[in-house]
């Protein structure tokens, strides 16, 4: 990856504002709306059946994304996640998808595969055993934590990659970013990052953010997992623990320049 | 508008800590809690059908207001919003309506429009496109920004005013506040401000606080807003970004003086 | 209460991080969260009816502990309350009950009753009003604020104890658990921290975690009300105001150690 082409989206996000429509869980709806801002994105929030049709012809209309994510999930949110996903494949609105929990309990993984099975999502991020858990392997997560090697992960990636026809963007120590034939591996980020709630959801959300203005979506999607590990990287350098993380790293999305991306990115 | 008696209208907060009860979205009941208690009211978020009229009918009892934000809706929150509002009006308890994305789909729009010609509120709080929305205009707002001009943004809010027989308070770069006749102008506040997710929800629940202690309406709105503003100013200038500024933000509205109201009050 | 003692349970949640399933309200969701994961515990919010008897499995089967906290209430999330405990008394796997609001509305108090008649949690945490909604008293509580004296406090949280058989957990000034015979004292913490939305759901939550590593429920309840007031003192030191008292919170409760709590710790 190259520093400026990571900044090119940045800046082509601050200039045009995409919206990005979050049919998202209650925990993260605060904080992702705020990275979505902080990085120069309008997240709009709307998850009733009446209107996600509605708001994601907007996205379609002034350019955009639609962001799923599971992690609080019930009946009728589900609904609104299929007509959401439908009115996108239509409008040619990326969808990200992040399967939270996907493989801790049969409800996740069912409705992941039930949504994904039926609809054409641009982009899939998740830890790898989310990630796993989309293959009818036997895999069983923890939570929403990931226990997969780094090996099994990348397969599992490329396998999941082919199966949905789509980009996986699988978050880790080292975040692989595979469209099934090619892979972008992106080393960045803090431990910290890890004790701060909804940083896996963030990582959906800007990916979002990068997939509206990004048609090559395997760049988009490696971008946005660069310019989270990095935000993480400069955040961490002034937080004393996950609370002040939390806030340097909104400030850091906020104030990211070329030298900053240059100075932290790896290989 | 004078330093003295925003600042008493504060000290009565402080003083009364009244109830404000908020049937709001998803998104900001944290950070509307926390930015209430910090101005020394008592935040309270009930959206059951089962219990509002109930808390309502504690705030008409102890002194308080009813907050009703439209922000992520649904059927069973718009019965519950319905019923709230009607308790609200015949209890007397003050109501401030925030239509948050009115314009954006016909739902929102439809709802705001049943909802405010059922019952009527004291006070509406949004931004131009919000309010212009509620007129039937053509209007299309992109998320929950506002897009209008001052000149347009101060007729519209007359218009509502009238239509609604309520004060109407419009925020922007100079926030608008009227009851159809006379007209304070607000021109406090950052620009980062905009970054922050909420924080015109926030405008809503604290002119929610103001208005449950101050009978004059208008003048409790037109406080409400400069306080926002001028405790988003003394943030600002603590603040890297729009992370550490939310913070610095609650710490302002708790702290908040006689000097630093003057300080900072523009004509 | 010993320093060690308190720290060999921190310890413990941060070597077994043990899966805290809350089935808790919507303002408190991501700041319990990050508080969990502060402290080293792994949080799960799940609310489904679909999923819930999965997910406290996986608390039984790992290690871990049902948080149900009551303050946004609406009837599916009873439903999914009254499965998810029923499995949890099944599997061994303890509760935390806080009812938030008991006493300020009849369908608080009444689902409070309820659930506690038909399963039997490990330790309910309250303040003193909620405490006694629970015992049919005619107490009544202003939202979610304690107006009890110390005394009747500790009367009533042994009567509490005797009558659902399980460990009283009362926070205020001074906080009293009792398991209706023995009686714990902690007095720590800062004026500041009823300034933040959610802190009381806050001990709730991190008194799952501790319920989690340390069978003697009774020193569980008390070595996490504990935590909370020394984290809430160390942070306090570093904040100009509940908004920067909330962060510095999370950081307390990453670095807490043992010089930490001796420093801070009252007879």
């Amino acid at each position: 990856m190259q520093a400026d082409l990571i900044l090119a989206d940045v800046e082509a996000i601050r200039a045009k504002s995409p919206l990005v429509h979050n049919i998202t869980n209650y925990v993260v709806m605060n904080t992702t709306a705020n990275a979505l801002l902080a990085i120069g994105a309008s997240p709009v929030m709307a998850h009733s059946i009446e209107e996600v049709e509605d708001m994601v012809g907007i996205a379609g209309a002034i350019g955009g994304a639609l962001v799923i994510n599971i992690g609080t999930l019930s009946e009728k949110w589900i609904a609104a996640m299929d007509k959401a996903m439908r009115a996108a494949n239509e409008k040619n609105v990326p969808i990200v998808f992040d399967p939270v929990g996907a493989g801790a309990t049969p409800y996740r993984t069912d409705t992941c595969k039930q949504l994904l099975g039926s609809h054409r999502p641009s982009i899939i991020r998740g830890n790898a055993s989310e990630v796993m858990a989309l293959l009818n392997s036997d895999v069983t997560t923890k939570g929403v934590d990931s226990s997969a090697t780094t090996d099994a992960a990348l397969e599992t990636a490329k396998l999941v990659a082919d199966t949905y026809g789509c980009v996986v963007s699988v978050s880790g120590e080292t975040d692989i970013i595979t469209d099934g034939e090619k892979i972008i591996r992106v080393a960045q980020g803090h431990a910290l990052m890890t004790r701060v709630t909804g940083l896996g959801c963030t990582a959906s959300a800007i990916t979002g953010a990068f997939a509206a203005v990004n048609k090559d979506t395997l760049a988009a999607a490696a971008h946005a997992m660069a310019v989270m590990g990095i935000c993480g990287e400069i955040a961490a350098k002034k937080s004393a623990g996950p609370g002040t993380l939390q806030l340097h790293f909104y400030d850091a999305l906020h104030n990211l320049d070329l030298s900053g991306v240059s100075e932290h990115l790896r290989a």
